[in-house]
């Protein structure tokens, strides 16, 4: 497994463009598109918010029961969440105006949306914006660099990565982007997340592997504990690395499976590491667990706690606020057993031994904090599972970026 | 039922004392004393945290296990919480060293403490603040007043309230004060709060009472969805009214319920109200649902989302985040079928109907939302059930308090 410079086209026959359509007003790109040359296995996850915006609705659908997918369509500036029928027949309309420019049938075409919520979108815009994304297709780097920054709303920098393996002595490709960064807290599924490969597998597996590799990537993190209604994550396969498709589980499904998770992971960490106003990547490991989902939960409440991510802020060892926040978190342990360690590339400090301070240097752990990626470690001492939740601190930003305007 | 001007001490037979100890440090005050003449009943309902203060597992087995029980001591600054066995027997040695000084049995004695988590206390300031607290007792307004202050924390006003009402054609009082602000997200309990009442009620009615009416008042505020180590609501009774001993469900036990329930939900307001760095108290109502625990769910999940905390400090109508909120509560509704007011002293105005946009007027929208109590209802037409929850907005204070310093 290697990590390669490229975006959403470095899988072998995918295209891609990004471009200003005019739906934000402003001077930023707001449509992309991803095409594949030949037809793909499609799979995807969804919000789990009662409220879905249409195109989650429109999807769902499409990756149940079309034959195949080409093609996905995104806007930005406009969510088309909480929009009625109306809001629903232009999706429609995106997938059928984007299946006519592309030639491939509209349930071929998946649909993204994310901006403000309860806005119709401006379809005068879109579709020229469709028709133009449609000629401006491309394989290049810059290409898939485009689509990357078009899907982006108050993220400070688009999001992607790819890796390359070998499947079947084939050299195959899994890459994608993804955008955040406020209103996430993704619950079987995340917001806006695109993942193409060349490999070739089948829509069974594909969902399987998707579905089984979320939990611990995209639902492991959290901006504001808010649960979009647009979170989808889509994974397309075109099978042109030309491995013998993978139909069951075995070495290939698992070299695929290591990639996909990889990748994932990448891009959960760069949707955390940008949250709305945030100044760094707060990552909270949680080892010596029962169970992995006893060590989910926990790892996942103390990145959720807004008063531990205030003193992350503060660059304050405030572990009162990480044992409290695994308190409530509803699993179940001994507090007088917990140690707790602060760890960035600035060293490692042991906080809390047996739940009781350690009486470990301030200025030390100030150091450590002040780093770009924080980590703090639990170990609970009840058995050998762990798991990893990202997310960010909690700034003055944040509330500015949701207090001042409506995004 | 009449509101009347007083706090802690306007139950007959109730002493109060607050003074500075010099925990803090500071000028302010940080210790508290409230002190009846006569042995009382007592209920208490504790923080569902898994990590529980030394005060909190204290007073659990006094409710519980104590014939009577006569003063509750408290001391800010400091939580004793995450302070192992040195802690719990310094929370012992505060009960058994104001038992000493008021005469009465250690098991006699409450104890509440509140502030900064995994510090010991310091108990060469303890020990003289409950000597002094001892002999500064008074049934005065402004010894009510003293102890509201020594509770507060990062508070920024004392929060207290007294009702008078007529049991058994007896005169009798419900008084109460709590302190808040942040770590604000109680879970079958809340932070410190403390409610006498000079009525005369048998230990399982006053608990009975207390436990069913904290579901609508403290259970359902929430400053920051940090739900403490602390949190604890003691009540006293001593019977000073001279009513027949209230010892089952009927008339008298109904207004007692009911005056109850009014203290309870002022002094949740108050919290709420005075929550870190907030410039309003945001109260959500849910109507027409099918169930009030259906309606509660979807109110608490409205007040708790950062997003439209932040919206609601902008006074921005941003009803996406609301109806988003609702959708990843975990309660079914049909989103199509909503309608959103927003309501203050500035007006009333329909944003939402059926789900969609009303086009309403943005700027009323933007005067009703500046006042400092602000309502969000939902209607979601299923039934006739309601419920109500009380939060504040997000704001750089908020990040401020808690990521400048250890609060």
């Amino acid at each position: 497994m290697k990590k390669i410079d490229g975006g959403i086209t470095a899988a072998a026959g995918f295209l891609a463009a990004g471009l200003n359509a005019g739906i934000k007003g402003t001077e930023k790109k707001d449509m992309a598109m991803v095409y594949s040359e030949v037809p793909c296995t499609a799979a995807g996850v969804f919000t789990t918010n009662v409220v879905k915006a249409a195109p989650v609705k429109w999807d769902k659908n499409v990756v149940d029961t079309a034959p195949f997918v080409q093609a996905i369509v995104v806007n930005s500036g406009v969510a088309n969440a909480c929009t009625g029928e109306e809001g629903y027949q232009y999706c429609v309309d995106m997938a059928s105006q984007a299946g006519q420019a592309l030639g491939v049938p509209t349930d071929a075409v998946l649909v993204a949306s994310t901006g403000v919520i309860g806005r119709q979108l401006p379809m005068d815009k879109i579709k020229p914006g469709i028709q133009a994304l449609s000629k401006a297709l491309g394989a290049s780097r810059e290409d898939a660099a485009q689509a990357a920054q078009a899907i982006m709303t108050t993220d400070t920098k688009p999001k992607e990565v790819a890796l390359e393996i070998e499947i079947d002595g084939k050299k195959a490709v899994v890459s994608g982007m993804c955008k955040g960064s406020g209103m996430i807290h993704p619950n079987m599924a995340t917001m806006l997340c695109f993942v193409v490969t060349d490999a070739a597998i089948s829509h069974e597996m594909l969902q399987k592997a998707l579905s089984s590799i979320v939990v611990d990537t995209f639902n492991m993190i959290s901006v504001d504990g808010d649960t979009s209604t647009n979170d989808s994550v889509l994974l397309l396969a075109n099978g042109r690395a030309g491995n013998k498709r993978i139909e069951q589980e075995g070495e290939d499904y698992e070299t695929f499976c290591e990639a996909l998770r990889e990748v994932m992971t990448e891009l959960s960490k760069k949707i955390a590491g940008d949250g709305e106003g945030c100044t760094c990547l707060f990552e909270a490991k949680v080892i010596g667990a029962e169970t992995k989902e006893q060590a989910r939960i926990l790892a996942k409440s103390i990145i959720c706690s807004n008063l531990t991510k205030a003193a992350i802020f503060g660059h304050d060892a405030n572990w009162g606020r990480i044992l409290c926040a695994m308190g409530y978190s509803g699993a179940s342990f001994e507090p007088e057993k917990v140690d707790i360690y602060f760890e960035s590339k600035a060293g490692k400090l042991k906080i809390v031994e047996n739940g009781v301070d350690t009486g470990y240097s301030e200025e030390k752990a100030t150091e450590i904090l002040s780093q770009e990626e924080v980590t703090a470690i639990a170990d609970i001492k009840m058995g050998n599972e762990g798991a990893t939740a990202w997310g960010c601190d909690l700034t003055y930003d944040y509330v500015k970026i949701n207090g001042d305007y409506r995004s």
